[in-house]
């Protein structure tokens, strides 16, 4: 899409876009979004013997990629919930007491965001709120991993390979470049002498943060109140939208994130479902 | 098959079983085995938020499952390559002398364990060569992850469940039950209580031990030698043949283990082999 937005940069001058992709905090209370989190997707592979191996024959003798992939991630958080590479956190910017004070007063309390997971309790980097967390916080998630046999049943196996996809969600300043970089230099640390790892960048896009004092934002808000009867809250999204970065670096545009979803959507996942009343 | 055994254990007496399913160290040495290792197979699901969330609205305030399965799998070894359970050595039979000189012997040299594993170089317990690791003490083997999303490129989840399929190899007198109830003890201790975990227990198998002086293990020593014109190596099998328990516990017959596989056949992995000349 950005290359099509470059070339078509004449056609497509606007003040302002209007974006329908970001989160409600509750039913009837409308909410316009001025900050999404950037992100940075990797594999990585472990590798180990050059074959898949009989665990009986081998077992306690030869180390397991499967179980050297664990012992690489369990490094890369902290006791704290922090994640544990160096400098991760240099360019992250602190939020201003303005925003601080937004925070509390629009965010969601951690019990809605425990309750929108569908989870028992909250987990995560010491000394911020769960909503700090998802916004002004990055993360590093372990979205899948694949190794090893796991149909029904047993098979003695080592496994010659065992693969992670992990992705961060990243925060002004980060940039996904110099997070990709971090990232491979910590991982050659936490391997060990007996296996490989290689690192793959699936794909990588910067935060975006747009300025909630922008006239169109301005408008947004009035349209908001006048729809709904209440004037919106002013929330930073955690997820992450490409597109909105290259608008506001290839038109000059600012993005207006006016969404209508809520916490228990279940966005990308099976039964996603949409709030009748709020749709119509 | 060991309920068959039990009901026809009139017509299955014998002196001895002579069973073919061992290794040979290498071609024209036969190998004669008198142990094999029990096992435990296991499987441990860590269960988090009731559904798959996305990694954007919840990355970083919600401990993602396969993250606390690779936090749990990390701990289960220590840095000297111990299995790192309280109480799971403490039935490991010590080896006479007698059998630390067949070790010496017989046993299979680490560059032979490397070689036959297509693998850089071995792990494991610090204190131990490569062969006592596989056979005379016990091992712990992940044998396979599955959660969240592994297809080609990306997607942003955080999935609700992980499991691991893992395994133990065992040695006298260690005993399956005991260690699965180990393996559950520390698990529990090891489970955060931002996660759940349950462990479902799929086979075990005592681990089997037959003596050497036994007058068929010396018939077979000498047809071995008059076979290939050179006495067998008295091995021991690092893998489990839970079958030599039953025929020694209901039928109270020693099992010959006088198998042909070589270190390189690469059993139950893709491309196993057969040694041809061996075979002839």
């Amino acid at each position: 899409m950005v290359p099509f937005i470059a070339r078509n940069k004449g056609a497509l001058a606007a003040d302002a876009v209007l974006m329908s992709d970001t989160l409600m905090l509750r039913p009837g209370q409308p909410a316009i979004s001025y900050a999404t989190r950037g992100d940075l997707y990797l594999e990585l592979e472990v590798l180990g013997p050059k074959h898949d191996l009989h665990s009986g024959n081998f077992g306690g003798a030869i180390h397991n990629p499967l179980q050297a992939l664990c012992e690489i991630i369990a490094k890369l958080h902290d006791a704290n919930g922090r994640i544990a590479i160096p400098g991760i956190y240099d360019r992250v910017r602190q939020s201003s007491r303005t925003e601080e004070a937004w925070m509390v007063e629009f965010g969601a309390p951690d019990a809605l965001v425990v309750e929108g997971a569908g989870s028992r309790r909250g987990w995560g980097e010491r000394g911020y709120s769960l909503y700090e967390r998802l916004t002004v916080r990055p993360a590093l998630t372990i979205n899948g991993i694949a190794g090893g046999y796991h149909g029904p049943g047993r098979k003695g196996v080592i496994p010659a390979r065992a693969t992670a996809k992990l992705s961060f969600r990243l925060v002004p300043d980060q940039d996904p470049h110099e997070v990709d970089r971090l990232f491979r230099e910590h991982t050659a640390r936490l391997t060990p002498p007996t296996v490989r790892a290689k690192v793959r960048t699936v794909s990588g896009t910067k935060p975006a943060l747009v300025n909630p004092e922008h006239p169109m934002i301005r408008a947004a808000v009035s349209a908001c109140r006048k729809g709904f009867g209440t004037p919106p809250a002013l929330l930073r999204s955690g997820g992450t939208i490409p597109v909105v970065n290259a608008f506001q670096r290839i038109l000059s545009a600012p993005t207006v994130l006016m969404g209508f979803a809520l916490p228990d959507d279940r966005l990308h996942a099976p039964n996603e479902k949409l709030h009748l009343p709020t749709f119509f």
